[in-house]
């Protein structure tokens, strides 16, 4: 039959690609769960508190879709509609089914999956491009292929879980009927998809490939791979290469890298499992690994960094993080991936949960290493990065995060050398995210709003430098993915974190380089944040820099020109037409400073703003009709018809609020003022306490470590060597601290 | 010597009021604690963890005092401020240490008490008026006397705890400089203040019958207890004659009656230990207890409902209710008080808070009976009421409030028959609260803000009727204070939970009644919530009925004309200067209809809007320079130049959002029409559900519950006896269920 021959022809392939006997690829046994793993579970499944609540979890779902009986409705709905969940609860239904078969060997489970999935036999062969497609690639079961991927990655699993358990007749037909013909539409039926260098297309490729092992079919396990012509140009592998840095960062942020690790670790556990000599978790420096660490590593009190296109409410409680913890801890046994499981509450129902639930039962949990750390960005590290500064690695303290990374493609946003800032558990220097409502049907059937583009990726909804009203790059992420911001220096340890970045034409003849650091100070329960932005440009033009907080004003330290009776529109486009105007205001050096009161904590911005510039205190919201907007407030500093110009800002977390106790402390700033001069090769910034001390920072032009320098400050001489240098002073006395290394 | 003589004096009037034997006013022991108890809590403090906990805390906090060393400024500073938080740190340093002499037995703490004692004794015969004092009372070490008598009231309980371990000259000089004194201004010196019927009043004649009872000076008890010429015309007890209704309701407001409480308690407690014979837990029926347990039942999730002046972030975890759940403990041993304090995680260091800790330690708490009831408002019960309805006793049911009480004095708000709502842990539809920072010095010195008068108390702040854009009773709160809403019916158990009450006169020849209703409907998570309001006015005029909803708006039924380009002010005066108008609309009968989405559930809103009538959509935060409001959103319906009129709106929760699953279910509203019918003298509204049932509410004018009623609905006759009926259709049949029991 031609499928031996397609088998036997694949096998000259695979012994030169060093692939498995086939020996492993015959029977019908399960090969993307280790069969003994699954004793385990039976036998000492009750006996860790997390194992067994997920089992009584997943046996409520799944008992619970028996009673319902099988549903498998013709496609009709987009994201969020009924026909589009109940595909979804089915996959869920199927994978859960077969789990619980094979742990608790009762039948009806396996009986359940095998008469859904004969369902989708009969329904499969007769579906065309989905009813509801919009402009993403269409699916057949889902509005979009995405969808698609993820029903099989997740079905396939349930069906290897009962596949020896039913009847040939009923395998031959869900092998050819459900599975191959999925397969191969989501593979030789989307070339385009299925070869992009995409998280789309590492779904594709985990659902193509898990489900090649599964039909015995190392000719679809190769295509995943490699890519359809198996010459290693597309596929997971090639995934794998380009779309993380050296450091485990996924080009398309925090969100997506949640979202994208999913495949990349579901994938990887079967190649483990059937081709262990392909030793895919050592792969490019065991990236799989790598990238596991950087997700968790990018999020704040279990939540995820909202930059890009990201939902603010994602955290790590996800199903993809429960499989990355849980096929990390199987992989490396890190016990720092168990304070995460008990974080999250949940593990997953393999014999890597188990081990989890296990571990964690005999308390071998260990605080995972939350850290400052540069992340590079770009498959060689050298697109920019995304710098991370932690006061601690407690889930209250102050993190400062610095986007210097590259545009990561669609899911971009247009916020070169952009900032967000953590303090005492809540947000508080913010970036919106995406303008989207995940899977809320009115919401234009739950995908990314006209705002997501309007608004949210433009780079005024973001904290960092603006030019005459228009975005990044003219908005336009084609040309975005050709450039990207130059890291010039990170130093992630002490009392002074400094990042270091630069992006050169972001617009036309405009060159800015910002400094952002976290200053400890002896008596401060948290760091303040120095930001220091230089622009340079080749003509008169309009700056904007925004600050985007989130709290409630309680303080305006210079005089507003209130708009009270009728409040105007910022501008026409590139997302000022989004922004109401509260007010304006035209402060000194002196008076420039903003209170702000978020949770329990105040926080005080003061400024030098450019002389001449102007201050707006503006809100989104303006030219949303169908309020698809959350309204948020923006601080924007305004520079009119500049060329040379330096923004330097001081946030400072302070004092206390107690509603409870109903005490107030240190509700004013404590800082007195802040200075600014230029030196030869260097800015010094200086910063007052209204307790008579003085901190003092100096950072080179010159990122060289081993440079020496000197400047005057106040008329008093400091030296330094590296890119900046540190000193306190007490008034008259003042220590230095070299940096840089 | 003098003081004999007045002691023999004010014995006659002791005997007079059957006033306890001389011989328990002598001798230096503590008279506000029990010595046994104390005895007790040295003993087994350490044993319980909640106790524990408590002396921990308080011993790191005194220690902490002690290190310090001690500051007692001279009088500047408003709320907020650094003088006026230093005082209100002493006397919980007094209050503590004197506690932690008791308990310890280490008489450091007993000598750090003596030593800031004998300093105020220095500052307080100085000083006059407060230079920071405001318009309300001033007071000496604070801006408003009513923290003098806070003050004191902690202070003195120090004081008591150390006073036979200090020497009689010191003993002396501090009864004489500071707490006669004290006791003296705040008694005969401030006869206005001291003789109100008022909570300001309670907490003065607390700090003087307690510092009588330390001072032996029955003279002082006597004024507490009966006002400053011990007629009974004043004073203690004609404060709980007047200041709580029957039901144990405040008149301010659960806000002021969490903060009322605390003299109420502490005064009682320290009447009980020393005149055991004038039985004040039993007084008028034992309105303390039923006090403590209503401000219980007056929150949500542990929150009170911020209904008038009213702080939202005020919760049962504060200083008052630790206070008042250990003395009601202490006083009924009900089980249901431990489980607050479990909640509360805090207690007292006091014999009480032994016992609660040692309870709830041996697992004797049971659950708090949170319930359906009926709060009567006025000394008398007749000044109309709250309507509390709860589909369960959990912190995530649904409760209706209906806030048909009356004005409450200062703190009132103009919102007759107002109602709030909430739903699986959220607040759903809103009432703004205060606009206050309490204690945050840079927002008015923490004082209550003009925009608390501008915005905050006026009716379209709220959710009820606003006729001709004034506010109820013009706004003015004598003449409102002169009426009341008479509650007609009240029904708070089964599936149909029900409250009618109706205002004449807030505007002059306008009447309106309203009914609320909680609606269990079999297959929905919660109650559905119908409001029906029936206005009949004298002349035509401009009604608005407002719904302050919170949540993200996800669908809107009817077409909208919308302000995107500037955003203008609703109106002029009476709270609507404060609003910005996004949007308005003119439904029909089909399609008025408003989605939010709040917390991980959606919120469909209703309406059958009288014919003409337009809806506008809005946001708080117009005409407000200084940002003193936050920014919430409204929906109004308007109707102008009408006399007679009914709004009927139905509020359905429903669905589900789960933000890492990333499912969504039921995001649409499943009842499909609304209709209103009158009959001869009944409203008829009937729901029905997008599956074909039907549930039909019928409301007879008249509230007898023996009064029999038939109504033609939709051709077909129903009968029900009382002041409503029920009947659920599935089509075909209809079941009926009479009310009114």
């Amino acid at each position: 039959m031609p499928r031996i021959a397609a088998l036997a022809a694949s096998l000259v392939l695979l012994l030169q690609a060093e692939a498995a006997p086939v020996a492993s690829m015959e029977g019908e046994a399960p090969v993307l769960l280790r069969t003994a793993g699954l004793a385990a579970m039976t036998a000492e499944g009750e006996r860790y508190p997390l194992f067994a609540r997920e089992l009584q979890r997943m046996r409520a779902e799944v008992d619970a879709a028996l009673r319902t009986g099988i549903s498998v409705p013709i496609p009709k709905d987009p994201g969020g509609g009924l026909t589009h969940e109940q595909h979804k609860r089915n996959y869920k239904a199927i994978y859960g089914a077969g789990l619980l078969y094979r742990i608790t060997g009762n039948r009806a489970y396996a009986d359940f999956a095998r008469r859904m999935l004969l369902d989708y036999a009969k329904l499969y062969p007769s579906l065309g491009a989905h009813p509801a497609a919009a402009n993403e690639a269409a699916g057949r079961l889902f509005w979009q292929s995405l969808n698609d991927s993820v029903w099989l990655v997740y079905a396939v699993q349930g069906y290897d879980a009962i596949r020896d358990a039913i009847p040939e007749a009923d395998r031959k037909t869900i092998d050819e009927n459900v599975f191959r013909r999925m397969a191969t539409f989501l593979s030789d039926g989307s070339p385009a998809l299925f070869n992009r260098i995409h998280n789309h297309a590492t779904w594709a490729s985990a659902g193509v490939g898990m489900t090649g092992y599964v039909l015995r079919d190392p000719v679809l396990v190769e295509k995943a791979l490699n890519g359809l012509d198996r010459s290693g140009r597309a596929g997971f592998l090639r995934q794998l290469d380009l779309l993380f840095s050296p450091d485990g960062y996924y080009a398309e942020g925090p969100y997506y890298q949640r979202y994208a690790l999913l495949p990349f670790v579901l994938f990887a556990q079967a190649i483990e499992a059937n081709e262990p000599q392909r030793r895919i978790f050592a792969y490019r420096d065991g990236i799989i690994l790598k990238a596991i660490r950087t997700t968790i590593q990018l999020s704040y009190d279990g939540y995820f960094f909202p930059l890009n296109d990201a939902m603010p409410d994602k955290s790590l409680r996800t199903e993809e993080l429960y499989q990355a913890v849980a096929t990390g801890y199987g992989a490396t046994r890190d016990p720092a991936f168990l304070s995460i499981a008990g974080w999250q509450g949940r593990t997953l129902l393999s014999p890597e949960g188990l081990m989890v639930a296990r571990d964690l039962a005999a308390g071998r949990a260990m605080p995972f290493p939350f850290a400052s750390m540069l992340l590079s960005d770009g498959p060689d590290g050298d697109k920019g990065g995304l710098a991370i500064m932690r006061s601690g690695a407690g889930d209250r303290e102050e993190v400062l995060v610095a986007k210097n990374t590259a545009q990561g493609m669609g899911h971009g946003h247009f916020d070169k050398l952009g900032w967000i800032l953590y303090d005492n558990g809540n947000p508080i220097v913010t970036d919106y995210g995406a303008a989207r409502f995940l899977n809320i049907e009115a919401k234009d059937g739950g995908r990314y709003l006209p705002e997501n583009e309007s608004w949210a990726k433009q780079t005024i909804a973001h904290n960092t430098l603006v030019v005459n009203e228009t975005s990044h790059f003219g908005g336009k992420v084609k040309l975005a993915d050709t450039m990207a911001p130059r890291q010039i220096f990170f130093h992630g340890e002490g009392a002074t974190q400094l990042s270091t970045a630069e992006m050169v034409d972001a617009y036309p003849g405009v060159r800015f380089r910002r400094t952002l650091a976290q200053l400890a100070i002896t008596g401060f329960a948290s760091p303040v944040v120095l930001d220091l932005m230089r622009v340079t440009g080749s003509r008169p033009a309009q700056y904007d820099l925004p600050l985007h907080y989130a709290g409630h004003l309680i303080d305006i330290g210079f005089p507003l020109q209130s708009n009270v009776a009728a409040r105007p529109v910022l501008g026409k486009a590139n997302g000022y037409q989004h922004l109401w105007v509260d007010a304006t205001g035209a402060p000194g050096t002196d008076n420039a400073v903003l209170t702000w009161l978020n949770g329990d904590r105040f926080y005080s911005y003061r400024m030098l703003p450019p002389s001449g510039a102007k201050l707006i205190l503006a809100e989104s919201g303006a030219n949303d009709p169908r309020f698809n907007l959350r309204r948020e407030p923006v601080l924007i500093q305004r520079l009119e018809s500049a060329t040379a110009a330096v923004f330097v800002g001081l946030l400072e977390p302070h004092g206390a609020y107690d509603a409870a106790d109903e005490t107030t402390v240190a509700s004013r700033s404590r800082i007195r003022a802040l200075r600014h001069e230029r030196a030869a090769d260097a800015d010094i910034v200086t910063i007052e306490l209204a307790d008579g001390r003085t901190v003092t920072l100096a950072i080179a032009d010159d990122p060289d470590p081993a440079a020496a320098h000197r400047a005057s400050v106040g008329g008093r001489m400091v030296e330094w060597k590296g890119h900046f240098g540190r000193f306190d002073g007490g008034g008259a006395k003042m220590a230095g601290t070299g940096g840089g290394s």
